[in-house]
């Protein structure tokens, strides 16, 4: 075949992907799949309602502004002004782009030159090293460590950074850093001391700062969501990352937003007129719609940034126990809507398996898909090579899914289980 | 300001973009605009219909396959199937993308290295240039160069390569080349023969193809679009671009897509999955109904593939008329929904425009908006820095637009019109 069929060298080696691996495993009617995060419950009527009413409207079927339509991105900065001390520039200061997955793209390529390095956060969202090295940069991981718990229940905040491990990794290199609250997949959500000492390292080694905070809304009963872009000296190094999908349960809308200042912002719209050019307008405007109604009801129970944390707490809780019932050890999120649980416990014979060079837990739910018709994601997904056998014992899963999911779940497991394994914990 | 807060190096000077210069200056409501390629007329209204009916089902709002929505995959290889020799394998010869621009830039990331040549012809839609540069190749420019013509009216099929300037062009750096059939803006449709000079090249160098043929639908009577990657030995190395914001009149929904052999497609797709991941899946759902009603009835002429050329020829006509009444000659496009024409005979003063470095024709346009409430775009925009000013005495006008316009932009030359320049030609 001709050398010229060759990829291009950026993107040498990063052909692999869990989601595509794990969605086809799981893609048999029967397996009941906890492993993507895609909601099964129903998106808010009122914002299927909106882009019904839309769709039917000839321009806005049209092109639409390239950084954001007009309407969505005065909407977007009407609700995030409400946390960040000044006012938010809908034009300059906010880009809409292909869902939270086209703003992280964008900040990387915008902002991130050959030869950099990028302070990545262990366990981290999978697409962080691939892009950080199509930027031709160098990722320089570092891992949450969990400290002890004595028998338990264990927590996603029992699991941290270490302040000097993390200085350690700091240099005249470092060009950002890529932070995740609350956290997928451990559901952590960082306190305003543990988020102040990693501003003050940017602050100290004049380093950028990429906040990705897509479930900011969904943070449970004791905990509170910190935006690192508002501490003092942040804003101007800070780009903070949003997500319909997560915030509105509509993932299939792809629509996401980077907020930060021009300076930075301008580098980012740079790259989307390179890249997409503009985000699909009737999406837009029904997103736009759909924000003002819950702006205007922002203390009501009944607003969806309040109401859904409360109905994911309460499937958070179910899935703990159901997790436990069946001998896992599940990690109790603080955020999101999912959940890691050790399944070492359980002791599986994976013999079976094929491909014995796999991490533990990718041999796990492939045998828990086969086995038990349920699919989840390996946790060492959301690692670097170096840290997977750190958290290869650990496999995520997705509650943000109706309660008859979850009851089959739970018989899956019982009908099926061989006796020994079930009672092994 | 920090220097960690400049822009990466791949972007440098890539920052500026016509459409956001002349969509901002357009945006007065009292001007007519001309310019972007925005269709006014309704879309199809079984295309709304299905939006508006899938936007009421829970799962079509989340994600669905990164590489292609299943069934929109599925109409696009139906569809195409009748134009190519062989089946299109739906999952491994299709990439759905964030419009034609998500395409050719999958493909321009997947296939081009730095060092590498890319052929471009001139004039060319403006992002082939940046998204080049962005890829760190070398755009290696050839124009399309206009047979003398006496007095009558000038074609588009009289512009044409030159066989021996463009095979210059080629040589062992050249990775490949972009192909726009129909041509925008000149509204060009290849013939045969003019193709197989193309392909011929291809395969003496060695080179990829990426062929935009966004307008495929749109080609007026007497000519024939043609695909490249169905000339013998093209299909291993060319990548075909479409678009449903073009076939379908909803620009708006940025949803596109390449076809091409399975070892390129495979590179386009992992530049997808760490750029995008995935395009929305309420759009996709409706786009794939939409395809299955014109499948079904492609040889009659109520198919929008055959309804909306022959209404747009009407248009182009009458906008050839209009053109040539206020003394512009236009240059008739034989496909596509753009004219340009030679503003030059106007013989306008031009000197109250601010930036004498511009272009002859950026000022025209401006001139235009400021005194005739009237927007196009320079075509010279469409050009590298060295051949600006073989092109500069012509603007693009948009023709996808209800009649009304056409009538607003006659009365408008004529009623404003100081009287010395309507003569002047």
């Amino acid at each position: 075949m001709s050398l010229k069929f060759k990829n291009a060298k950026r993107i040498e080696g990063l052909d692999s992907n869990v989601w595509i691996e794990f969605t086809k495993l799981a893609a048999d009617p029967s397996v009941v799949n906890l492993g993507q995060g895609l909601p099964d419950i129903s998106p808010p009527v009122y914002v299927k309602e909106e882009l019904s009413k839309i769709s039917a409207i000839d321009n806005l079927n049209q092109y639409t502004r390239g950084f954001g339509h007009p309407s969505l991105v005065k909407a977007l900065s009407c609700l995030y002004e409400k946390f960040y001390h000044n006012q938010i520039n809908p034009n300059e200061e906010i880009l809409v782009t292909v869902g939270a997955y086209g703003s992280l793209f964008n900040a990387i390529q915008g902002l991130i030159d050959e030869g950099d390095e990028v302070i990545v956060i262990v366990p981290f969202y999978d697409c962080y090293e691939p892009m950080v090295r199509m930027a031709g940069a160098t990722p320089v991981f570092v891992p949450l460590r969990c400290k002890p718990v004595d028998g338990k229940t264990c927590s996603s905040s029992d699991w941290t950074l270490d302040p000097q491990e993390l200085a350690s990794k700091f240099n005249s290199k470092t060009k950002a850093i890529i932070l995740n609250t609350p956290h997928n997949p451990l559901g952590k959500v960082y306190t305003k001391e543990e988020l102040q000492v990693i501003a003050d390292l940017c602050i100290k080694y004049d380093t950028l700062c990429i906040s990705d905070e897509v479930y900011e809304w969904l943070v449970y009963t004791g905990n509170k969501h910190f935006k690192i872009a508002t501490f003092p000296g942040m804003w101007e190094r800070t780009i903070t990352i949003g997500s319909a999908g997560k915030t509105f349960s509509v993932t299939g809308w792809k629509l996401g937003w980077s907020i930060g200042p021009k300076h930075l912002i301008k580098h980012l719209q740079t790259v989307q007129q390179n890249t997409v050019y503009t985000c699909a307008t009737p999406l837009q405007e029904a997103l736009a719609q759909a924000f003002w109604i819950d702006i205007k009801r922002m203390d009501d129970p009944e607003c969806y940034f309040n109401s859904l944390p409360k109905e994911l707490e309460v499937k958070r809780d179910r899935m703990v126990h159901l997790l436990e019932s069946v001998g896992l050890k599940p990690i109790v999120p603080d955020g999101g809507y999912f959940i890691i649980a050790d399944v070492s416990l359980l002791d599986v014979d994976l013999f079976d398996m094929k491909d014995s060079k796999e991490p533990y837990d990718y041999k796990f739910v492939k045998w828990m898909i086969k086995n038990k018709k349920l699919s989840a994601i390996p946790v060492s997904a959301f690692c670097n090579a170096e840290t997977k056998s750190q958290f290869e014992k650990f496999v995520r899963f997705c509650f943000i899914k109706v309660s008859s999911l979850f009851y089959t779940f739970i018989m899956s497991f019982l009908l099926v289980y061989k006796a020994p394994l079930f009672f092994s914990c």
